[in-house]
């Protein structure tokens, strides 16, 4: 048995949080410390075998980055958040703040290497400096562009540590051990792991020491370095205090390391599923069966339920609290009256700008009631509306379950719907749309 | 910019191997060598924060270490395969070795820490073991059950490389810079990262020279030592080759990894996609468009294509080259004749005994020829062949194009049905068997 890092992954983090509103336990005792952040973003992403520098990839169809700063600008005590780009990026650096709504963001130009960078994105918070619009901060951040999942708790200790030990930075437990090799290439010592940590990222400093220390840098620091940390050490004599972090911070290198972002994310946004239906809550009906074995086939995950006339102000709250999967279930009709109302509800809400919100028509398919052609012909509707609002990052799909007789297929039909459903959700995937599926 | 490691990702190695066929080059130089493979598969999984140990969670419903066991056994040279697994799964690994069809492999019970697993292994190829059935090896290999993608360029290299220098491990450049912190938490140093490395797996070994190591360790060394090379270093005094190894060699040491490895199976097994049409290969059809876009969705993919009738040879051929992907083109008729035909071909050849293959039957939809409510009902049919053969591992899905006058429209009919097709490959998720999808 290898001794292990210190924490277990454990039960993921929650969930995005809601724009704009601070945590409020962490934020108080944040409130005395101005702090801003310094974000490099100069990086050409070499390793990671693709054209596209990584911080600029697409996860869900969004550049990691932009969740990068979803991340920092959701802590409402971080006050400015300078990044640093290359001069050829700017542009589309500049596009990215504007359609996903990024605030507090200021935007520097990279140097041609990571220290340059973050001395860059330093040099804008100066007092010294003649064109400085921002107010020097007491503590700056230093995190990375391809670090997303960093939780406001770890930003908060870093800060803290750093108003009182001058620096701080985030470490992670080793997962190999480190080795030194002799001149040629053989093992010269294993290092011990125990006595050994990864340094990641956040790192924070007391604005003074760090710019200090980049002051006094040498130009083969800032050419070959890239530990800040080692930077207040060597020209402050600041001793960093080190801070035990999470899983989470891990930082997106490979292209592997993309594929786990997205599905991360992908879980992340489907821990909570909100259903509608078109019948009073007390009403004992198929959709109720349906909506327990989505419960079951959805372990961890929150469900929601309401009729939609009546959950107006419940859905404004759901929708508040960041739900981006929906299931509406018609049991009344073949129409798409409940699931447009729906629809319009989530397009006023702007839910769908950071994620892409997934809808669910649900229709029960049942011989009996209605002609089959007529039904299929209402219900192709989907195809135009679903088209409509994938320009608003909405997907939208049909399932249609089929309504038997006989007690054990009503089940096994309901059970494939809920898969169905639950496939949909966790997967996301926009080649679905407009599509009428069938349990 | 940050001294990165050595190689880039570059673009992924090709796919899974034929079993049981060796690579021609390599092999050559390997076949003087009698070599073992030590696999250490004991461990708990504890920082993956799920209950089950992370060398038997699933990936496309198949636990990891069977892919790790199909790395090393489609590597002929490597004589034996013996596996140290904990008394309570060794029930479990056996049904892992029928199911999977693995050969070669010999299980022994692991030890309490993962040296003590490996020497448990190292004991079964020793002859001075009373009831060992095994040959001793000049060479073994020591890897680890949770790093899935080793190729056999890299375990040729440690083996040859410990013949000579009598140990070998494969190397990383570091990831994060190395610290060391002092007793009160803060940074005491950092190391310079350039003069590092991270001590990866494979390692290889002259089986004398590890086995007399671990004879002599310590029960401190067998508890809480981790390191192969080390010991080598410590009780005999050999200084390990240490071979560059490339991105693919990392361990699945989080939930992340997990799906990491799942993305990056997935697409391996789709880089070949097997089109079948029920028309001439001279001939001009709608089904050579669909083909087009296809491969303009598909980069990198590689698509072959001919009649099933003409094509049974060359199908074979296409099976034995592990094609996992196949769409069934049906221009001529609405029934599932062809496809059906595929299907049986499919599962004759024990294609999916590994991987879950996908089927695609493409059906044109054009209202001139054929009543739209009897074509329909001809192809419900397949929800109930679907379910027949997802007891084989084959996915059966439908997909059903829109055939309209207007050029433009096919053409757009057409690119949604390549996308569809591209993302049923792509996720290979068993919700969507027998679904009748319409572009």
């Amino acid at each position: 048995m290898e001794p292990g890092p210190l924490g277990a992954a454990g039960p993921l983090e929650p969930g995005p949080r809601v724009r704009g509103v601070c945590g409020a336990a962490p934020a108080a005792s944040a409130s005395s410390l101005a702090v801003a952040a310094v974000l490099p973003a100069g990086g050409s992403g070499e390793r990671m075998g693709v054209p596209t520098p990584k911080q600029f990839c697409q996860v869900l169809e969004r550049p990691l980055i932009s969740y990068t700063l979803q991340a920092l600008e959701r802590v409402c005590w971080i006050k400015d958040i300078v990044v640093s780009v290359t001069r050829e990026n700017m542009e589309a650096m500049k596009d990215i703040i504007q359609k996903y709504q990024h605030k507090r963001i200021s935007l520097v130009e990279a140097g041609v290497t990571r220290h340059r960078s973050i001395f860059n994105g330093l040099k804008a918070l100066a007092e010294d400096q003649p064109d400085s619009k921002l107010l020097k901060p007491e503590v700056v951040i230093i995190h990375d562009a391809v670090r997303p999942f960093v939780e406001e708790d770890i930003l908060l200790k870093v800060a803290t540590a750093a108003k009182e030990h001058g620096a701080a930075g985030a470490i992670r437990p080793l997962v190999s051990t480190v080795i030194s090799p002799s001149a040629d290439g053989c093992l010269d010592h294993s290092l011990e792991r125990a006595r050994h940590r990864a340094s990641e990222m956040p790192q924070a400093f007391l604005y003074d020491v760090i710019y200090a220390a980049y002051q006094q840098c040498s130009d083969y620091d800032l050419e070959f370095g890239t530990e800040c940390l080692q930077l207040a050490l060597k020209y402050c004599h600041v001793k960093a205090k080190l801070v035990e972090g999470s899983p989470d911070l891990w930082k997106v290198t490979y292209k592997r390391d993309l594929y786990a972002a997205e599905s991360i994310i992908k879980e992340r946004i489907s821990q909570h599923i909100c259903i509608v239906m078109d019948i009073k809550e007390d009403e004992e009906h198929v959709g109720r069966h349906l909506e327990e074995m989505l419960k079951n086939e959805l372990n961890h995950v929150k469900v929601t339920s309401g009729p939609l006339c009546h959950a107006g102000r419940d859905l404004q709250q759901i929708i508040l609290e960041q739900c981006y999967s929906f299931v509406c279930v018609n049991v009344m009709t073949s129409e798409f009256e409940e699931t447009q109302k729906l629809l319009n509800m989530i397009k006023e809400s702007h839910l769908s700008v950071l994620y892409p919100v997934v809808v669910i028509s649900v229709h029960f398919l049942d011989y009996k009631s209605v002609h089959f052609d007529h039904k299929m012909e209402n219900l192709m509707q989907i195809r135009e509306l679903a088209k409509e609002v994938k320009e608003r990052n909405i997907l939208l799909c049909g399932l249609l379950i089929y309504y038997p007789q006989d007690e054990q297929k009503l089940q096994d039909s309901l059970r494939q719907g809920a898969t169905i459903i639950a496939t949909l959700i966790k997967e996301r995937n926009s080649a679905f749309i407009g599509q009428l599926l069938v349990a």
